[in-house]
């Protein structure tokens, strides 16, 4: 019923997570009333993200260069590896910008569930670039879950006797929220968890 | 921070409408992980899209072809015409299924708290081809608001006089809506427009 070109545009949009029918109809009639400059941009941007983006060969982060900003970076401290479970997390601790250590990113988390064994996350790759550094500490920052757990503990396991300290970021109450809004599991760890007020 | 042509991706995603800076991140994200053949599909249906898609010069609507399909559809009931304030309503209509009548879009409604008079969507070019056809009834099919009314009334005026009939698609409560649910304008109009049940 749509003209073709609106269709194929339409199913774009809706290859998108989280865009169903209505919303994919809604941002295609917006585009096409776009001045064509802005959608060249966006067809534009598409096409270089895709062909530019790597994955960085050593954190296993995105970059558009051989090896990535934070890896290549000769002032981060070499000695902090923060362990997440995607490469988006990266980008989210910088804009903190409080860590200044460095990142490897693993391929997801460990689900016995679904099938996903320690040997399917790339953790080869990890305890490879922890025995050829000198970290100190290794930060686990992946999601406060099952997985994230099992991950972690099994991440913790490898790691035992390197003399390394293994660390998990704290879970808990988000800033600024209400307890009733919030879950038990996080109440019983935010309680479990509960630091001294000095 | 983030990869120049990752950024540019992130800024296009946000030229969209209700696409904040996180959804537009998420999206990216999700993007640059597809396969080279979905973000090409993509990139060139917005270049299509943008290329072929052009205003039906009868109807105003949108099409691909020098006519929209409705236009240059000879079994299409000429005696009706309804009238849209968008060519998004157009699609709407024929999904519903029941009206085979023609359209014409015209170019937003009177507002003249926002300086938008009858001359500046398109009512010339409506009422040139009301006088050239031989309409029986023209259905005003705009949003149910004081900007609406509005027009509504305006349009009525200027063809009072030509022996058509001028309705308005109904206002009420939307089927299987709770009346908790209803502004006390709808409410009021629902009673208002209330039908006697035979």
């Amino acid at each position: 019923m749509y003209p073709e070109s609106l269709k194929n545009l339409i199913e774009s949009f809706k290859l998108l997570p989280g865009i169903g029918e209505k919303t994919a109809e809604r941002l295609a009639f917006y585009l096409i009333n776009e001045e064509k400059e802005k959608t060249d941009f966006f067809a534009d941007s598409i096409i270089k993200a895709k062909e530019k983006i790597k994955k960085c060969p050593v954190c296993n982060g995105i970059t558009d260069k051989e090896i990535c900003d934070i890896c290549s970076n000769s002032s981060r401290d070499k000695t902090f590896l923060c362990i997440v479970e995607d490469p988006k997390s990266i980008f989210l601790f910088e804009k903190v910008g409080t860590y200044n250590g460095e990142y490897h990113v693993i391929d997801g988390l460990i689900s016995p569930l679904d099938g996903i064994d320690p040997d399917d996350i790339g953790l080869e790759k990890l305890v490879k670039r922890i025995n050829d550094n000198d970290y100190k500490e290794i930060i686990i920052a992946v999601k406060p879950s099952i997985e994230g757990e099992t991950t972690a503990l099994y991440i913790k396991k490898i790691i035992d006797g390197m003399n390394i300290k293994v660390t998990r970021i704290a879970s808990g109450i988000p800033i600024g929220t209400d307890i009733e809004f919030i879950d038990a599991m996080t109440l019983e760890r935010a309680l479990e968890d509960r630091k001294e007020i000095e």
